[in-house]
């Protein structure tokens, strides 16, 4: 099956919003085992909407249309797109209901109404999280087109809980992806290692690299999942068995969730001390809901003097080695383990960039120390290959300290012998 | 001057990777007054692509390619458009000289060296950040075409420094852009306030929507930059005059830019203490280059134990109010202005979500407090509107938080009488 999805909005040429629907729909439909050929974006224009909607039903069997539905542009995308797959527009009664139940008292405009105008005898796919719902329907040369809404808080939820459970329906086999998650290891070592995997047809193996990170995606294709996932479960064991502890987890979402998941589990708190991290640590940790319960307490000591008082850093170390040191690493972790009375500190001192480096101390030198309060292990991290940006830096020493606690709970050497060889992959 | 992007990568239809080369290509063209009316995506299929660029070559006056020129699949990309223009490839000297420079004494691979190999006749883009140099050449009906490199670290200094000098040199006209950003009003009230000077044609006005802020952008055509200037002057501040001190400046990139540079150039410091904001502002800060001239130390205090050790909460505050009130959040800033002694202390209590929420202390509701010591300012934030996201909540409380500093450094009273309206405003 051949699928291609269409964006509609101005906002997206002038370049004011990046296209991330594009980008979720195409992580949906590969998770389907469905190839996306093309995506395209198009303004709020009927010309060229039409022309665009005519030559995608003419050479894919699926079109997903995503956003332009809306109570000021839904006339435009889905008139224009149900008139090319020949078909009328009908009100649709339940939709009309949700959206004057969603204004509640409040008076529903003429263009809010609207919204529940959709092409005739098509499946309706439910908004949860917004007024326009989406639509499922077939043009008359048997495409199949999807329209979904533009905003991702509500395109998202629609796509997974409607959408693809619709589409699931019509495909002969179901599709299962597992995702195998690495740190300390990049993309390019591992698909070297797992070259001989490469060539299956069912299970597939892919690797893609992800802001320091890379993963393995195992994907079969079945009558039915439980066998889908018994044809995935030997490859994903030969990945493990191939790659150790560097595998954190499958089908984990990160390792701020991992992390947080396992000092629950355990009963433990970490606490974090942080200097050129900036507070991006103590962020990470506390995106994930429930965080509370295994952090309570994070600092950020930029000054050498938020070191000392916070964190009971001995001026002699700042003096004798710098602020930017093993040194001082491992005695922000002790002091914050001390002062926040949790059962882990972290400690993380570096220089982030693009200033304040020097031919000893460069910039991408960071140092992070874990400690538990009787043993304290140091990681340094040094820069390898081509400039980096601040941001780069600050994001893969926070991924370094939450591997560092995540091998600790794991019970396995805290110091890996990493290669840092994956912070130099990216997209090609 | 209509203009089209063609985007090449499998990795960006299989979702793996979210198509930001097309935002800062399409800000970019939208900053020179080129229109751009179709963006797209391609596979690494030779056939699709050569479809692609021959029926952008025939529609459009510039196509701008990203993506595809890397060591391993050049071929395809360069290749397939050069041939769709009429045009052979032909080896940049200077370019190989560049990729053999940039390995050192490490041994260059032939896939490595066909990098060099350009459109004959082009001008070429230098590639300051990798190896793959982009090139400008016109196709044999006059379109021109671009070609730029697919990673964004890439791309982007490459798209200012020579591409866009480039187009700026066969325009008959300088496009000039200026950016009016604002804090505390929303897209629809402000663009409501505007609407009679929304039909200019040069300038031009239009209104944007980012991350809980807006900001509208005034744009003007003139045969010199001086020119343009003056003639975005009155239109700027007229805005400037009907919007007041919800304006908080012109061109400047964020709040915490223009915190960070306001904390400069009066020599105040500003600390900080967050609970539900969990170290985003801290990071926030610190994600300026050069903040740690006036950000010295933060905490995030989530347990209530950490707001008594490092903060010197009393408990009876906590307790006859709770963690999440006006009395917690004015404690909070007042505490970290004393441990830190830093000018400027800011205090953040409130439930992100999605968990938490009560009847009276729902989700979203969120106590900003700034004190200097002296005098303390507490402001509340409550929900509106349909249910946000842990992610909205925090980062428009930081925002909130970055604006009463701003506010504060500028001489304004610190609480505005704010609409927050503004945080309704998303994408349509």
């Amino acid at each position: 099956m051949n699928a291609e999805i269409i964006s509609v909005g101005t906002e997206l040429l002038l370049g004011a919003v990046v296209n991330s629907d594009a980008a979720i729909v195409a992580r949906a439909l590969s998770g389907l085992g469905i190839n996306l050929l093309h995506t395209c974006v198009v303004g709020d224009n009927p010309q060229r909407l039409k022309e665009a909607v005519e030559t995608a039903i003419s050479r894919s069997d699926l079109l997903v249309m995503t956003g332009g539905l809306g109570p000021t542009a839904d006339d435009l995308t889905k008139e224009t797109t149900a008139a090319a797959a020949g078909k009328r527009l009908c009100l649709h009664q339940p939709s009309l209901e949700r959206i004057q139940n969603y204004f509640n008292e409040r008076q529903v405009s003429e263009n809010q109404q609207k919204q529940a105008w959709l092409p005739e005898g098509c499946h309706v796919l439910q908004n949860d999280n917004g007024t326009a719902p989406g639509c499922a329907f077939q043009a008359e040369n048997g495409c199949t087109i999807l329209m979904l809404p533009g905003p991702p808080s509500e395109l998202a939820p629609m796509l997974h809980n409607y959408a693809v459970p619709y589409l699931q329906q019509s495909q002969e086999f179901t599709i299962v992806s597992h995702n195998v998650r690495i740190y300390g290891r990049g993309e390019a070592p591992v698909a070297q290692m797992m070259d001989d995997l490469m060539d299956g047809e069912n299970p597939t193996l892919a690797p893609y690299a992800n802001e320091g990170e890379c993963y393995l995606r195992v994907t079969a294709k079945a009558p039915s999942q439980e066998k889908a996932d018994q044809l995935c479960q030997p490859l994903i064991q030969e990945i493990q068995k191939r790659l150790g502890d560097f595998v954190y987890g499958v089908d984990v979402d990160s390792l701020e969730e991992l992390v947080v998941q396992l000092l629950r589990e355990q009963g433990k708190t970490l606490a974090t001390a942080e200097s050129c991290t900036g507070g991006l640590l103590a962020k990470r940790l506390t995106d994930i809901s429930g965080s509370s319960a295994v952090f309570h307490m994070g600092v950020v000591t930029y000054a050498n003097a938020a070191k000392e008082q916070l964190l009971g850093v001995p001026p002699g170390i700042l003096e004798a080695h710098g602020a930017v040191s093993p040194e001082t690493a491992r005695a922000m972790a002790q002091g914050i383990v001390e002062a926040s009375g949790s059962s882990l500190g972290i400690g993380i001192t570096g220089i982030a960039g693009p200033e304040g480096g020097t031919r000893e101390k460069p910039v991408g030198l960071i140092y992070i120390a874990l400690s538990d309060g009787r043993e304290t292990w140091v990681a340094k991290r040094s820069p390898i290959g081509r400039t980096k940006s601040r941001d780069w830096h600050r994001h893969c020493a926070a991924s370094q300290a939450l591997d560092m606690v995540r091998r600790y709970l794991a019970g396995l050497p805290v110091l890996a012998e990493h290669s840092y060889e994956g912070d130099k992959t990216s997209r090609g």
